[in-house]
Formats: C-alpha cells, structure tokens, sequence
C-alpha cells in the first residue's frame, strides 16, 4: 500500500516537471501530475470493468498524486538536481505499476493474456497520456531506451506465476525487483533495442 | 433540459470552428463538434460506467451536436462576427457540463471525490479531446486564463451542496451562475493564474 | 471469422508502417500494430460495456495484430511497393470494422444510433489512436479523401438494416462490399469532399 502510494507519487512528479518545463500554470501542473500518476490505472480499471476506477475515487491516491504536482511546483527549481533520483524512482514506479496491473487484472478475472495488457498499460498508461497532453510523441515509442521491454517482461513473468497461483507479496516484489533492476542496468550501460 | 442541449450546441460550435480553422472538410467540422459537444459526457459516463454513453444513444443531443457542426460549416464567415458570443456561450457551458457533471456522478453512486472529477471531466473533457485531434497542446493546459479554476471551484462546491442532500434546479442554477460570471470577469479583467 | 482476423491484420499492416516511418523501435512497432488493428473494436466494446474488450483477451485477435507489425519491422522495405495492394486491403478492414461494429453493437442492445456509432469508431479509431501516437493530426480528419463517408453511409445502412432483424451474413457481406467498392473507386478517381 505504501509502496503504491510511493509509485503513485514519482510517476506524478514527472507528469509535473513535463508541465514545468512546458511553462504550464499550477492547475495544469497538478493535472497532469494526477493524469501521470493515476492514469495508467484509470485505463486498466476501465477495461476490466472496474468502474469507478480507483484514480478517482480514492483520497488517498488523488492526495499522492496531487502532493506531487504541488511539490514540483514549489520547489521545480531544486528538482534539477534530484534528476539522477527521479530517473530511479520513476523506474520504480514503472515496476510496481506493472505487477499491481497484472495482480488486479487476474483479480476481475480477465484472464493471462488481459493481465499481461492492463499491467503494461497500468506502467505505460500514465506517462503515455502525459505526452499526448503536452503535445509530444510518447517517450515509450520515441526512445531507444529498454522501457516497455522489462515492462513486458515483467507483466509475462507475474501473469504466468499469477495463473499457477503464487503470485502474491513475496513473488510480486521479486519481479518487481527484477524489472527495476533491468531498467536501471539498460539505463547505466546505455543499452538501445 | 434545454439547457443541456444549448450547452451541447455552443460546446459543438467551438469545436467546430477548431476545424474549420484547420481547414478539415465537412465530415471532420461535424465530428469535431461531435467530439467536443458530448466527449466529456462521454469520458464521464465510461468512468461511472454509465454505458452505452447518453453522447452516442440520444438523439437529442446528438442533433444538437451535429446541428451546431452543420451551421458552422455553412456559416463561419459570419461566425468570426460572433467571436464575443461564442466566448460567452462556452462559458455558459462549461459552467453547465460541470453542475451536470457532479449531479449525474453522485447520482450513480460513485462518491463524492469521483463526482468532483467527472463535473471537472465533463466540463474540460471536450475540449481536451479537440485539440488533441486537431494536434495541439490543450487550451486548458497551455492557457493563462482561468478556465480551470472555476470549473474546479463550482464541481467541488456541488459535490459538497449534493453530498448533504441539496442539489437541486435551484442551487444547482446558482452554481452555475456562480461558475459563469466568475468566468466572464475573469475574461474581461484578463485575470491570469 | 478469417475475415475479420484478416482485417486486424491490415489494420495493424498500416499501423506498423506508421511506426516505421517515424523510425520507432520494434516494440514501438508491435505496439502501433495492435493499437491500430485492434484499439477500434476496443473504445467500441468500452462504450458498448463489453469489458473486458476482445482487443485485449483474444489470443487469435491479438496474434493477428502483432504478427502484422513483426513482418512490417522484417520485411518494410518490399512493403513498400505492396503500398497499392496495401490501400486496398485497408479499404477491406474499414469496410469489415464497420459491419462488425454495427453488429456487435446491436447485439448488446445499445439500439441503432450508438450502433452506427460505434460501427464507424471501430472503422476509424484505430487509424485515429494511431496518429495520435505518432503525434500527427489524424488523417480522417485531415485527408479530403472520402474515407468517412463510406464508412458513415455504411454504418447507417448496416443499422437500419440490423434494426429490421435482417442482418446476417449475406446482408452484412453485401454492406461490405458496397463501402469497399466505394472506398477504392473514390481513391481510383480522387474524389474529394
């Protein structure tokens, strides 16, 4: 839950910084720290069936995302430094948004092969809907780095361990694990597909 | 009721004239008032899981939509003329789609929190998806007026009004009154977030 | 059954080729193939609430789609010269997507005015997501090219003809052909709205 909630807020704040950097105002600076952050699970909750979907409905969700906006409007300027960490922690983010995807969608019952979509698009959505926004190609398609890779990867890995039952929090914080892990070597080593 | 159907109509006009504008044919000026007349119903009603969505079962307001498409491709030479109006009409609108918003969420049940996003949504939503159509940065983000600010204020302020049992024509006109002439001054006085 | 996997395929022939272009990765590519083959059927079956959507929990749909951007990113460079035999096929899934659109649609008993709304979203949302993604305004809109209009007079028909009880697969097939036909003379003959 917590670890969610951390998810939820770094992938906020990169919404935010594309806002800031596009000289946006405070209100589009929280808008699109929440569509950032919650995005990616509104879309998974709208193809399941999962209506409404927690990206709307949950306090504390809305207040994670919507803290993040806040903050990186306040303090963007020190943010510069921390991006060596938001690079991390958005890693981080991805990887939990991926195996919580898959989690959820075995829950409603759609079956593996769903699964493996909503928990890529549950990592992916957010930052997807974020480009669109600021009117840019999605990073996700435009760039060479391993992104959807340890992201597809992952969601196979966690729907398959779903489906033979044992996907639960020791399991999901190992691939968790695996896909940050993935995400951070391709990133130092400045692998491209 | 008529109201919703003027505040479709004047909604489809703006998006109209973002075809036309562009240039695009006939088919695309009435999808484009299609789009932005019923897009944020139609976003709100998919996240409350209102489907099928009133924006593609009613002919009432589908016409109303299509009528406002029609006239702008026939007319838009004169329409320039209208520009002040066509300002006005969008903000009635706006203030219109979000009351609606908030009533139709709380009625489905989806809480509070949920109600305030999908009056915002139903508001704003429309003209996302139009530019986002005709390839540009939404107004809504990129722009220094405040849009957004009332839009917020009103959803939140009927939320609260609807949550205690009072939401009804009487305060919800009040509301919208409140969300209009906000906006208007705010125009007038060039008011900047 | 083979027809529609068919249509998938061109569908997500063309969203592939999209990607290509814009000299995206082969998960760039595999992801533009599915969205533009399967992402019409998708926004249908969500406003249609036929969740979750055969888009994502078919493995023969999504095999169909994929297996068209893995040949795309293999074999691009002799597409090229299939680029005729590729407006044609196109013109086939168009033709497909709206029938089984209309169908569907019908049969989940959103009466006929969703149903030719949702018949041309699932002809045209696939290609619209697809320019969205690459960052383009969408052709539909932009193309005078008479891509709409069949596609619209062939929902319309395929509905009127559905609400009658009478549409099966003679009818359907027939509808088809007729926007196919259509499609590929205005294209021979540069028609233009």
């Amino acid at each position: 839950m917590w670890l969610e909630l951390a998810a939820i807020f770094f992938a906020g704040v990169s919404g935010a910084l594309a806002a800031v950097r596009k000289n946006f105002d405070i209100f589009s600076v929280l808008l699109l720290a929440w569509v950032t952050g919650l995005g990616g699970g509104l879309l998974r909750d709208v193809l399941i069936g999962a209506v409404p979907p927690v990206g709307i409905t949950s306090w504390k969700y809305v207040t994670a995302a919507l803290l993040a906006g806040a903050l990186v409007h306040l303090f963007h300027v020190r943010l510069d430094r921390l991006r060596r960490a938001i690079i991390v922690f958005d890693a981080g983010a991805l990887a939990m948004f991926v195996v919580i995807g898959v989690h959820k969608g075995l829950e409603y019952g759609v079956g593996p092969l769903a699964a493996v979509f909503v928990g890529m698009l549950t990592g992916i959505g957010g930052g997807l809907v974020r480009d669109l926004l600021v009117d840019e190609a999605p990073i996700v398609l435009r760039d060479r780095e391993l992104y959807a890779i340890p992201a597809t990867a992952g969601a196979v890995l966690a729907a398959w361990v779903g489906e033979m039952g044992h996907l639960n929090y020791v399991t999901g914080g190992l691939i968790c694990l695996a896909i940050f892990g993935f995400r951070l070597v391709s990133l130092r080593l400045r692998w491209q597909a």
